[in-house]
């Protein structure tokens, strides 16, 4: 009945104490329950042995039916080695824990699905991959959370080809869903084609390169990569494979030069850095911009002033409009994936899922409600769904 | 309202379908869930971004305090490579799940600990203790489950020295605690002191050795081991590492034969093997003799047949008195051990609990009833204090 003293806020939460969080996380967050008694005798003769053993056999002889008769087909590995952990870097797997639990009880919460946090003591590529490898028959799906770029290309690639289950770096492709969602509806909303988008997207990393290719496997043809050197292009010398292959397949008007270059006359700003982008730029952009300034817990450019230039503004903070948070898409998208039986999360897939995410509120939109509500119950059912059906066709 | 058609049977509850045992594996035996509701967006923003952050980058600068806000603190890692499951033999990662579910339940069930089956797609010792020191920071404690003899000795010694959290074999030390136990309980009840038994343990794999070893421990000075071979003797040139450590610490009497050498006379017989043991040496027993036929489903002599020579006679089934279940054991030992703190489970640990499950029934004791019932509440509790006791001192 009476409020607790507030103590301390944190910085973009202001009504959430530090004691509230704290005390709130004290014994985590996560626990396990049985999905039927062990009352009695009986109860533990069908349960563990003798009874437990006849299910094993069934197993032993068609491997299928772990799918059936154990929670695998329903578990999600939430995996990080805790080397890019939200906007803290590279803490290590112990600190990365409370990030994975929370991870994983949003799983549950929206999709109904299990899942484990695994975090890893080590942040070898191959040792990781190896490991995964290992513990596989353990869960029905990997979700790689908060691994540093470059190194979380190499692993999900090499996750993907090692698995025969779902395996999805959410800060890749979570991110990269939930815009391409956000975008769709942005420029439905101002009744223009997404693909004649002029985009700017600074960032190179794991959610900048996903953005990119989503992007460009939706139809925008014009994308531009700005990492901390400038534009990505060709004519640089200085690039990474990974933004070799990006500068070969974005900038198709070749252009060089840094954020003021690129922002001129730009449809679209799509911030996936912990950069700031300064006024005079987003003030540069074409008539009608379009804004996502998603760097947490600071945008690239504040909302209220990006909203003095631009149509539409987009950030991943709750205390603004259009959060784009990827809590709209990978519940979903396991479950559905796991519901198909599917052996990797296709590209067609991921686009089927933003389709399902923007759809929800297709009917409902301005130009402050691009993407439904992270709460929406809607959501998860409808991306699974849409899933589901790419998978099995 | 109307009972289910029997089908067809197990072989030692005779009153469990084969139907309802795998209906009732559907889905699995656990779910993952949530500790508090994740109702609003103060919620959300608690649990996982923005506030999360917080206590991630608390336990980023004080390892420790993640046994604190995260749920490793009671929870344990059930972990299996599937080469030694029940009496199945090895059927593999994948078929040792409902096993290692079971497990978990029972975890939760009697001390109110989470566990996570973690089944490994690899049966190399090397790789196996390698894998579990990579996820160790995803929880507290590891009980090893089901892995053949003799690569679970060095696996489980190799992990004790790696991990700074309680590690146990369960087949071999949570066999062994409640083994002491009951032969604690027998020699009460018969009013002579436990280490004068002339003991005879048949099978020298995980649980064999490990009795032999509480027995030593707790004082029995006369234990005879048998293997298929004979008497594990100093004089036989045909000994694994393991057997000839253990031929240097028993058989003080220097014995060499087979079974009817060693159990003509013999106090205690301890079955811990697949085999089986003719009525005619039972009978050549001393007076007053106890006979633990351990092995399930089928125990090395039938118990009917034994309780005809034997004073006191146990098995690991149900449906005879004085079931011998890890039950009694492991989720007080581990829980006993988490809630210390403890880095290892000792020896004085395990003697501890052995103790705390002979005290439980110590008022009631007779010929069939040597150990509390598996079902008991008041064990587990017990034996965690009795271990959190021995740990703290």
């Amino acid at each position: 009945m009476t409020e607790a003293p507030e103590v301390s806020k944190t910085s973009s939460t202001p009504e959430i104490t530090t004691e509230e969080i704290f005390a709130s996380h004290v014994g985590g967050k996560l626990e396990v329950s049985l999905t039927s008694a062990l009352a009695s005798q009986r109860d533990l003769s069908i349960a563990y042995t003798p009874g437990v053993a006849q299910v094993s056999r069934a197993i032993a002889t068609d491997e299928t039916l772990a799918d059936r008769y154990t929670w695998t087909k329903r578990l999600v590995a939430v995996v990080s080695d805790g080397s890019a952990v939200l906007g803290l870097g590279n803490i290590g797997a112990r600190a990365s824990l409370p990030v994975m639990e929370g991870k994983s009880a949003l799983f549950k919460k929206f999709a109904g699905l299990d899942s484990i946090p695994l975090v890893l003591d080590t942040q070898d590529v191959d040792e990781i991959v190896e490991t995964i490898v290992r513990v596989r028959p353990s869960f029905g799906a990997v979700n790689l959370e908060d691994i540093s770029a470059p190194r979380c290309f190499e692993i999900e690639q090499r996750l993907i080809e090692a698995l025969d289950c779902p395996v999805m770096h959410d800060d890749q492709h979570g991110t990269a869903i939930v815009t391409l969602a956000a975008l769709k509806n942005a420029a439905r909303q101002q009744g223009r084609p997404l693909t004649s988008l002029k985009v700017v997207i600074s960032g190179a990393g794991a959610a900048g390169v996903a953005c990119t290719n989503i992007l460009l496997a939706a139809g925008v043809s014009d994308v531009i990569v700005l990492d901390s050197k400038g534009i990505v292009s060709q004519a640089r010398a200085d690039l990474t494979p990974v933004k070799t292959d990006l500068a070969a397949r974005t900038n198709p008007r070749a252009m060089s030069g840094g954020s003021a270059e690129a922002l001129t006359g730009a449809d679209v700003f799509i911030g996936v850095s912990a950069g700031t982008m300064p006024e005079a730029l987003i003030s540069s952009m074409a008539p009608q911009s379009i804004v996502f300034a998603m760097s947490n817990p600071d945008p690239e450019v504040h909302p209220e002033i990006a909203r003095k230039y631009a149509a539409i503004v987009a950030t991943g903070r709750s205390d603004f409009p259009n959060q784009i948070n990827n809590v709209l898409a990978f519940p979903g998208v396991f479950k559905g994936a796991l519901d198909a039986g599917a052996r990797m999360i296709t590209e067609e897939m991921k686009l089927a899922a933003a389709d399902a995410i923007a759809d929800v509120v297709a009917d409902e939109l301005t130009p402050d409600r691009i993407v439904p509500s992270p709460l929406d119950p809607r959501v998860a059912p409808a991306v699974a769904m849409a899933v589901t059906q790419v998978a099995r066709a």
